[in-house]
């Protein structure tokens, strides 16, 4: 299998460089009959998009996708969907002079290693331009479970650098450039985020994202499990460094009287395990969380060598962001979302006999006891 | 591909359940010409096996595992290598009053959800005796990895509930049974865990590994990538919660001038990436960091319910671990080693003809800047 | 995926040499729920076992076949199923005089060529004793498609040597010991395998499979076409050498008028086709053709190498059948199981909501037009 | 895995409608550092297209292929190969009427019930225009095989309905528009197919395949089978009906006392097996067969059905060539050399340190003995 795939029975084909004609996808095994059009994919594709504040890349790219198949008056027909996005502003000279250098914390000299050759030019397949499209086949993913299971995926950013959310309020993520729960801290990440960008320097953040109405049972044991391809899927998107389910390394200070999430008539009392049990979905929530490393390219020069063994100034000069977790929350919902969908398709295939067991816990408790 | 099999081009697919006639897998791909006898698999069996210590599992299992083909005169010769292991200690009556109880934290629930039927005794396929197989097929691929590339794998527990080593030496960790890295520390830890014993509690463990001496160059982009593929191996072992890649969650805290390590003539100055940039390895030693969660068999009782939907107390009286992480290293350094020779095998396969490229950067330098 | 894995979400993978320890496989994907004992195996692993007559091999094996695991209470699971044969007929001193011995036809030489190494007892891993898990996991493949969607899968055998059946009545196949169907050829039959086995040469077959009551729309084209599977299901199979599907290789003198098959309310009025169109199947009865080589481990001496390049005599005085395809028939059938299964899983993912489609078209016209 | 994904490690998934905007494919698993530019794909696709001459589709395709990644200065980079051609002749309204129809012979109506919804614009996804994408893959394995291991792949007609060739000249085989192995039948064939034209009816072909120089070692048994996969290969292209490996069908009737082929130091003295012994290569050269109906889309009007289950007159006015074998020459070259070249990388992850095997016997003996 190609190793620029994901998925098993929804399977994305990705391809494309940063820099070079275009980017696209093939979008496999999705069933016949979903509605799809191009501006389905404008609201998410946005959000992921450069240049729409001051405080993420300027690069400005169209991302104008065109539906190339496997739609059929404006109908998904089971065949695969193939999408295309052209590189339009693709400022090839910016890079020229960095072509046989290897930037520190890039994945320059590593391609180099590996391959003999690389495409340098604004990071070639390294660039987490392709995750343009993983927000585009996470689209489709998000349609379809949202119509056929009332799934809601919704991420935001749970830690900025060294700051973190002092409110929670969902409602607020999308009022606001960073994702961030918490509208009254807007200001103070502005000033943060200023600060830092005159600084020349960059930092990480956090995502958490959440996947609500998920139906008990998805899930494949054992190499198959709902959290290890949530782990796999989202540890891929670049410049990730970890994942956590449910309470993640938190739970290593637990015990399990407080960890293991008792179960009521009335639904389950807590959601330690953040909606996964044995691999499989429990039907609460699922929740994980994401480390973003601060982006490498910096400002700030540095020691660097390039491809003759030679130690050289490394300066970055092109437009980058200085904390790429912010623009990366639609890429982790694409994922789950991607995730889920497969797992949906494999439930059905091996088990779509078995229906509904009873007994089906709520989600949660109306009044939780933790 | 079946979801009971890992790997791509080193594919271990593993059967059995806990209380079942035996456990088994096939390990298909290995190529031919490796030493291969039983006794191989005594030492890592015996590290992660029950009953050693009073602070594992109290579950006495023989292990006596058999060869049953791909090895022809003592050397592997290219074709499937079936290894068995027969279920001698399997006490079926002890779990026979929970056949119908969802246990608090477990997999009850959610095995009956998917599948409408569930094999109870021990947990049945849920069970982490499934992880014995991973530590065989472990076995194989660490011997190919030492023998060829010298490459070396090792962990350790580097939290046990709340307590953090106090020191670090790699070398104490065989030494004692929690394979903790301070060995002053054990008479704290021994009563820490009798304590815990006495109150019939569990807790989380973090568990750290290191694989020394793999070659830049292995992992595919991008959804192959080498940190992709440890996330989803370890993750996919029972009771994880977390998945770390070098500096993991502390990195959202850093500044990308901290977190981007230096590349100087004489190796690479610090190690924050963990070994692995754009999903390739750097040459440098890939370190991850494993969550596991507290057990959830607690001889505390608690409310759950049953498959009828009524409240019912459930205790567990079988023979369980108060702390599952500290078995769990030679199944977090097994599945290290899977994905790393999985890897060597399609980085052989691509590109095989590229060489040995120059510069080829040492792992570190003599003296780390930081 | 492992190379000795066979389906996508129905994956069988088998282990095992002629004459190792044991043989067997792992069969992951069946849904749970499905009656599963030992003795039903029975009947298919007789058929295909030697030693029943005297024109197959005198090899006696009883093929006594242990569930290993996925089973409980006499009901799959949905966990893999492990299935187990041991050797216990395995007289390797037999083969020990042709351990460096390339007989001419097998794959003693491809094999070495290829590993380096082989296991030279009885052929290894690319004896025909691998097949023996093929018809154990058809066996589930069978009953799962014969109780939930009423399909029935029958071979028999349309060539033997130079011999064509005179007549044909599908009732007879099972009631003669060369799945013949026409019972008044049998002594012709017994009298040219008798002159066959004393002239100590070995003769081709061909093997005919028919699968009734498939549904249509099974088939995921267009690497996934059902027709493409059976093809590389078939061709899988020890010395099979063709495989057609309808009428195969007579299209080609066919023309266009005379070979598509005509649909009216009634049915399809002909199946030239063989039940798949597109890839995908019609509703008709699905049919292939398989040709066999005739073995080429005979009595009759002939000039080999041996693997230091020497010249030798090679005579084969192991047991062998004169014609190995008449034991081939349950082997087909079980293959054509296989991937009929993985077929309707696939489809159930898919295209799961897509229900019934109107007009479906009866299989075939109470009286047909040609 | 995408049931539109061939390959394991050389994966090629392909998208795209006859009538859509466009088809493309992503290659991916191609090493680095082959030279790959837009017109390497000129000739093979020009092969493939049709309007070249009168026997063949008037349909006109420029089919400019655009190569849209994985390829950097001219050179591959190892990252995956985006191709695209636009689809500049489709003429939608010739198909209009037929929207409803269930054309019989084609995959009108298996569509219909796998998916209840199609394309029904010049045969959508099931159209042979899918197969311009095979040709356009093959391109690069066969520049890779040719290159790297000297491997020559042909293909020729060697059946067209019922006439066969007089005699058997490879070199004849590139200048005359039907691939005919025998230049002064040529006149005859063009009588054939003018008659047939003017008749409106369609006839079926047979293509031969040969793979020179494949090194002995390639393939992996048992399901990943060199023959098997060229089986799997074949099948799945348009058409096609059968597939025969060496001597196919007429191994039946043959004895093993003929059929296998001996082995001398000076060479393999016959080729009945085709070049793969235990579905591994053997060095001889790999011979393929394949059968291809006869076109069901005819002038000749007959009955079939509607999607609503009435009885319609269907005619079929589109371009189509009479016989679909001709143009399939390069279709089956292309996937030979795609099973190839996915086999040689197979055979280098696994084997690669096993190096050149003693005794490495030629391909043919100087003079055969048969």
């Amino acid at each position: 299998m190609s190793s620029n795939s994901f998925g098993k029975l929804l399977t994305v084909t990705t391809f494309g460089e940063s820099h070079g004609p275009a980017i696209g996808c093939v979008v496999d095994g999705c069933p016949p009959g979903l509605a799809l059009a191009p501006e389905d994919f404008r609201h998410d594709l946005d959000r992921r998009a450069t240049g729409k504040t001051r405080h993420t890349s300027a690069r400005r790219e169209a991302d104008e996708i065109e539906i190339l198949s496997g739609v059929y008056e404006g109908v998904t027909t089971g065949t695969p969907i193939g999408l295309l996005i052209r590189n339009t502003d693709a400022r090839s000279k910016d890079y020229g002079r960095i072509a046989e250098q290897f930037r520190p914390g890039h994945a320059d000299y590593t391609y180099w290693q590996k391959y003999g050759i690389r495409d340098p030019r604004g990071g070639g397949r390294s660039s987490a331009r392709e995750t343009t499209m993983r927000v585009a086949a996470g689209v489709i993913a998000r349609k379809w479970l949202a119509g056929r299971h009332g799934i809601r995926i919704q991420g935001w950013l749970s830690q900025l650098g060294e700051v973190a959310p002092a409110g929670f309020d969902l409602s607020a993520v999308e009022d606001n450039p960073f994702f961030w729960p918490h509208a009254a801290q807007v200001p103070e990440l502005e000033a943060y985020m200023d600060a830092l960008r005159k600084s020349g320097d960059s930092v990480g953040a956090r995502v958490d994202v959440i996947a609500e109405g998920v139906p008990p049972g998805w899930g494949e044991p054992v190499y198959g499990k709902l959290d290890g391809e949530l782990a796999a899927a989202l540890m891929s998107i670049n410049a990730v460094k970890g994942v956590e389910i449910g309470d993640g390394f938190a739970s290593v200070a637990q015990t399990g009287s407080v960890h293991r999430d008792e179960m009521a008539p009335e639904g389950f009392l807590s959601n330690h395990a953040g909606g996964v049990l044995g691999g499989i979905s429990s039907g609460q929530a699922v929740r994980c969380s994401v480390a973003f490393k601060p982006t490498s390219s910096l400002r700030l020069p540095v020691d660097g060598l390039d491809i003759h063994g030679n130690v050289v100034e490394v300066v970055t000069t092109g437009r980058h962001d200085p904390c790429v977790g912010i623009r990366a929350i639609p890429i982790c919902e694409a994922m789950v979302a991607l995730v889920l969908m497969d797992q949906a398709l494999r439930h059905r295939a091996q088990c779509g006999d078995v229906g509904e067991m009873s007994p089906r816990i709520p989600a949660e408790a109306p009044a939780k006891k933790r």
